[in-house]
């Protein structure tokens, strides 16, 4: 992905050592992810807005089958998606209808919304089985500007997007809608991607129709400051190209632009937050986009790619969304095809792991960010 | 399975602890069970009649791949299926004509039907390999009521139905013919299986129609005393509804009902024997069907039924076998949805184990004889 | 395969133990046999002519991704398929056009075709990575009789055929061409290929229309010496039947015969030389065909095949290459169910390894070359 923070980063004085070759497919490190920064970090689910009140939603989370419930009021928890006699799933279905209580479909064992077990239907426990102690497994919640976010760890984390929780407070965030969605699966590991993702040396190669949407990326860099022959007063920001103002296949807005926005907001045409390990979410004058990550195994990460808007353009007669999509959907298959190119090649026995560049700054935070979740799980 | 045997058993007065969650899909357990349990005890392998005089078949019994051979007299014979000079398959169709000997496809090397190595064609062993030390490795077999059975130790256990040896003496069984087989894979362990045969609490939410035909199980129990507001004069079987004689969709009998049947096997509508790990048999008035068990993985299982009558009944002009076994593969496709919810659902990292209600007394002793299984291998 | 070397061996004194059974499919003994047999060893990996120069070739060797570089002057090197900045594949595509550089898609990192690092591209890597210490990853490669070997040991052996680097020169192999190829992938492992490969005592039971070609396998062996009743004058060598000089479905020559071979070679009518663990070259007196071998894992093997014919033989008109493979490709496919079967059978808990019998000189010659291989490691 050419997507990148627009804060000017210096260059790295060095060309570190990447990760460990086997950090990419070995089932052992694999699993030791998912316990230490899957299950431990909060992790988009989706935009609350796509659950009606009143549902029941099936979701795998770091590996683990979950419900997200959301009550007539609106409300929402989560539960590991396991009933406490036997282990029965509680919901088989994608999505499905949900009252008052969460009732096993094997033995009609009945839960309360906060996870209580309030019936053992036909089966009548002797003393020694206490209710209390058989409810639910719960699972915490967050929304943040409507996106939803779990978290199975028991302690959860702060919520940290590297813009800051506000970054998006300019964005008419609560009043946006899902209106158009990309599931793509790559074979790769989940970290391939970030990577991608976190640097631009590979734009000239990989990306030409973004390269002349933004014309600093032909240099394979995402600020000034990180080419060769730097000009101190050469725009620091990556900006869109003259006439374009958004991320469409014309440059043109898809709506009315978004009124709040500063007017460095509005220069920079695409403001991205990053929420590792889970989503990254870019910000348009005219429409928002999030990407989600999803590790399906050692070898396989699924994305999901959302684009979000407000009532107002989605209104516009003729209005088509997947036309908007169109620009966005081109580049994140280029980056896939690029992800899935890296993973094949780092399985020969000679690559032990690689060398980063001093413009791949953003690989190295990323880098460190794993290994200090790892070596604190 | 809503299926389950007629004594009353009395109600646990605890709620102990189910086997624990990895037992239900960790290799090695599974491994484990292989050689405990499906490798020492009796295994169904089909009906004897089935297997036609002069033929050898091809049968999987604990992961182990085994011919089975029927001479011209009507015989029985069982090997492993693998030639003792360099371990080609002796047998790889699914059925074969036998004669005097097993003749190895590869090499020609051949057997004779008591597994004794009589040839070893154009190869001219030296003194140094001894013929009598390279026969075929046998396998024991057993036929009990029709029903054959083999075993891969070489110290055979008694075989052991719950009902005893004698409990379908009053069936005609040497002359039942099969007249109908249904074969499902599940994605679950075999034990779940067996666990939802073994109680009736399940049955008010996932058998409708086997609840109208069996009015007891509509409280989710199998007998008068494991409900709740138990009277001690309530009937203590489970019995059909009134006018209902057997399991057909109807409740009328499919034939002519057997002629040597108690009065208490007639007034019960069905009776079951259970032998683990491998089959259980349900006799009715006027046919007799087996469920066979055949686990493929630690969480796929094959399940094999098949419906014996009287050739008096099979010649019934018209006589429609499958329409018999409808009502019986509904329930069956019933148990099996629910047999692989309950395998999603026990997959999550927070299920340790369940409990065991008071009427689930008939799977703690299957858990206990799975214990004792594990335990003295 | 009842394809064996002319030269007649004493028959064993004993009948050895074969390899353990877990040889066959364990998939650490598969892992240690990639490390000591297929990384250290010659591996064909096509006939050079078949590739064009100005080409690169993605192929797979011990289980590692390579490139095949064949320069515009026709020179070949050859290297892991992997960039030494972050590990990208560099070359995804089975064959694509070489110019003067190989350039990974990814960032666009160049080396020479010696595998020196010449570009970063638009990295600008700092003083401490040495672009000297991060050339391509060389792999050996060498031209024998126009069959492309390569070897990831950085001190390969010497090439050993076992009739010697001269037992073709009578052949004109640099003029060949690749008239036909057959690839068959196999559920077995790769030493099961080569032990069907070693012995004639299946082919009375395995090779019909091959026994009617070559008599003497009609008695399961490849020369007199080795049958019982051996007359000391008899034919030493197998020979084709009378009016056969070649391996066609009448045998009769598919063109003009070579011109350079002795009176022997041309009454042998094929003569055969043996490449562990990669290859075998059967030679005709009017064309030449090469089995390939590659082990995809422990049970799963790939057989390559390839016709090879002088120019004037291909420009006979109405010639069909197809027509001339059809005998062996019969054979072939006769032998690769017979290792099917033998995989199978071998799989069973009793089987823990065979006996070669006194006609298998050759499979043990293989065996002890195995354990060889695998104790150097």
């Amino acid at each position: 992905m050419s997507e990148h923070h627009p804060p000017v980063s210096p260059l790295l004085d060095r060309c570190p050592e990447a990760l460990p070759a086997s950090s990419y497919f070995d089932p052992d490190w694999y699993a030791r992810e998912e316990r230490a920064i899957w299950r431990r970090n909060w992790v988009h689910v989706g935009r609350l807005d796509d659950i009606p009140a009143g549902t029941m939603r099936r979701v795998q989370v770091g590996g683990q089958n979950l419900i997200l419930c959301r009550d007539r009021d609106g409300q929402v928890t989560a539960f590991h998606n396991t009933c406490r006699h036997r282990g029965a799933e509680l919901c088989s279905a994608a999505e499905k209808p949900l009252g008052k209580l969460i009732t096993c479909p094997y033995h009609n064992w009945a839960y309360d919304l906060s996870g209580r077990l309030v019936s053992t239907a036909f089966a009548t426990p002797t003393p020694d089985f206490r209710k209390e102690e058989h409810g639910l497994f719960p699972v915490h919640t967050r929304d943040w500007n409507g996106f939803l976010f779990v978290c199975l760890d028991d302690a959860p984390p702060e919520l940290r997007p590297d813009m800051g929780l506000k970054a998006l407070d300019n964005w008419p965030m609560d009043r946006l809608k899902t209106g158009h969605r990309l599931v793509k699966e790559l074979d790769c590991n989940w970290k391939i991607f970030w990577e991608n993702y976190n640097e631009c040396l590979h734009c000239p190669g990989i990306h030409p129709e973004l390269c002349d949407m933004v014309p600093i990326y032909k240099r394979g860099v995402m600020a000034a400051n990180e080419a060769s022959g730097w000009v101190p007063d050469a725009p620091k920001q990556p900006v869109l190209k003259d006439g374009a103002q958004t991320w469409t296949m014309t440059g043109a807005p898809c709506g009315p632009e978004f009124a709040g926005l500063t007017a460095e907001e509005r220069a920079n045409g695409f403001n991205f937050v990053t929420i590792y390990p889970t989503m990254f979410v870019v910000a348009h004058v005219d429409y928002v986009r999030s990407v989600t990550v999803t590790p399906l195994g050692p070898e396989r990460t699924r994305l999901t790619a959302e684009w979000l808007f407000a009532g107002e353009t989605l209104a516009q007669p003729g209005f088509d969304a997947g036309n908007v999509a169109e620009f966005a959907t081109l580049v994140l298959d280029q980056d896939g095809a690029a992800c899935e190119m890296n993973q094949r090649g780092l399985r020969s026995e000679k690559y032990q792991g690689g060398r980063l560049m001093p413009q791949e700054f953003d690989i190295l935070k990323f880098h460190d960010w794993v290994r200090a979740q790892m070596e604190s799980a």
